[in-house]
């Protein structure tokens, strides 16, 4: 007997209140807007004989892979994010990738888990979102109840191992006066992408055309605003398709891992972890 | 047929014009006040067996274990931190650990290398001891010509494989009225130590005599000042130590690996890695 809640029911939740009701499948839609204040991130579930790997290609990209938790091989747990999370079941939704194709949503990976498996979370743009929207940012996806634009970009990542490719960023169109607000505002966030890739002409970056982006929605830019671009959690998950490893599970997108570390943190450790 | 230089040729020396003097070993000497603006790091080199623990270990402890570079294996290049590195020559000294235990000190370790070793760079205080100097906050080990007291605490590491202990810590007597300035500043620079671990009263960090430092030189604490501890990159090279790993390769004290990435940048990736 499972009760089943909407994204309205959950949105005074504790972040805890939120784990535990996606972890008995009550609820499994998208993680955007809960847990305030929390720190929520993109997941990465790989093999450990390539996770030395691909945490050299994490800090070696920052920007796109900002690093914010690690679990032990074959442990679920990952209690320097929050003291109660078993990845099997804690994210609403799940893509399992086998020898690098997709093979299918799942709300547990219980089945998938083994000894060998490596968890790696990585921080995301709501961080910064929140934080444009508290002060006085506009931020037009949200506004419209669109996803965010992604563009695969001509700016290359510097490899690592299997792991190697372009970077993906996103884009949200400001207001030509607050410009210089929004790169202040989100470089406080080095651990949710920081300050921007890149700011104006999409050309300049490899972009041919913002009405048709890659992943997400086209949204409408006003006069007197300019595309800002960030660097995006799509980067990773792409990469690890590029370099098809025999599994890897990430998150669906928007169905983040949510923590318990505070989004201003100076770290994303939790002090008793 | 080899130049010497002293500390005061090279302090108008660029980052790698000091690296040059370093590998012809035209200079041995610790690096404190050279290469101005650029970033330093503490250093470790280990078997790639222990490298995935090792960076589990950096990323749970990010406060004493600034991960800012790590290297291929096999592979003396550190391509992220600058373009022409050769690990094996590049630092004035470094110090030798053969199962745990301190073997011999050496400028070159050319003969120890293998295809099998990691090396891993992490951010050292001179960062942000150069930023309180740059705004009138004292620091007094640098005035008086000593090296910073450093001490064990019984705070806990967030363990990893092999790797665990207590952080050590060093002391900064900071004015009163300078003491929310001089967190303000170290916190600007979180891939170098950031903000303060404590502040006051020694006991309660488990430090019983702060005229016995466990490393470097005791200091003077002025009637209105206050001792101020910040995490110390000591901490991984004492828990590499106790996890007694068959090769373990650091820095001696003060002879930092310099890189080219600006202390002030917003990663610790130089632009076209």
């Amino acid at each position: 007997m499972t009760t089943s809640y909407s994204h309205a029911d959950l949105v005074a939740s504790t972040a805890s209140q939120l784990r535990a009701a996606i972890r008995s499948d009550s609820y499994t839609g998208h993680t955007a807007g809960l847990a305030a204040g929390k720190l929520q991130c993109n997941l990465a579930i790989l093999p450990e004989t390539y996770a030395l790997d691909f945490l050299r290609f994490c800090q070696r990209n920052p920007k796109p892979c900002p690093l914010v938790g690690v679990g032990d091989t074959g442990n679920p747990a990952l209690p320097t994010l929050a003291p109660d999370i078993d990845i099997r079941t804690d994210v609403s939704k799940y893509r399992v990738f086998l020898d690098g194709a997709f093979s299918e949503e799942v709300t547990d990976i219980s089945q998938h888990w083994s000894d060998d498996l490596v968890t790696v979370a990585l921080g995301c743009s709501f961080t910064f979102e929140n934080a444009l929207l508290r002060n006085g940012v506009p931020v037009r996806h949200i506004e419209t109840g669109r996803n965010v634009p992604m563009y695969r970009t001509n700016i290359d990542l510097v490899p690592a191992g299997p792991f190697s490719g372009k970077m993906v960023v996103t884009m949200r169109p400001i207001p030509e006066d607050q410009v210089s607000q929004a790169i202040e505002i989100s470089a406080r966030y080095p651990q949710a992408h920081g300050a921007p890739i890149a700011i104006g002409d999409p050309s300049e970056i490899g972009i041919s055309d913002l009405a048709s982006p890659d992943w997400g929605d086209a949204v409408e830019i006003r006069p007197g605003e300019i595309p800002v671009y960030w660097a995006c959690g799509v980067t990773p998950q792409n990469v690890l398709l590029g370099a098809a490893l025999p599994i890897c599970i990430t998150h669906s997108p928007g169905h983040m891992l949510v923590s318990d570390v505070a989004e201003d943190a100076e770290t994303t450790i939790l002090p008793n972890a």
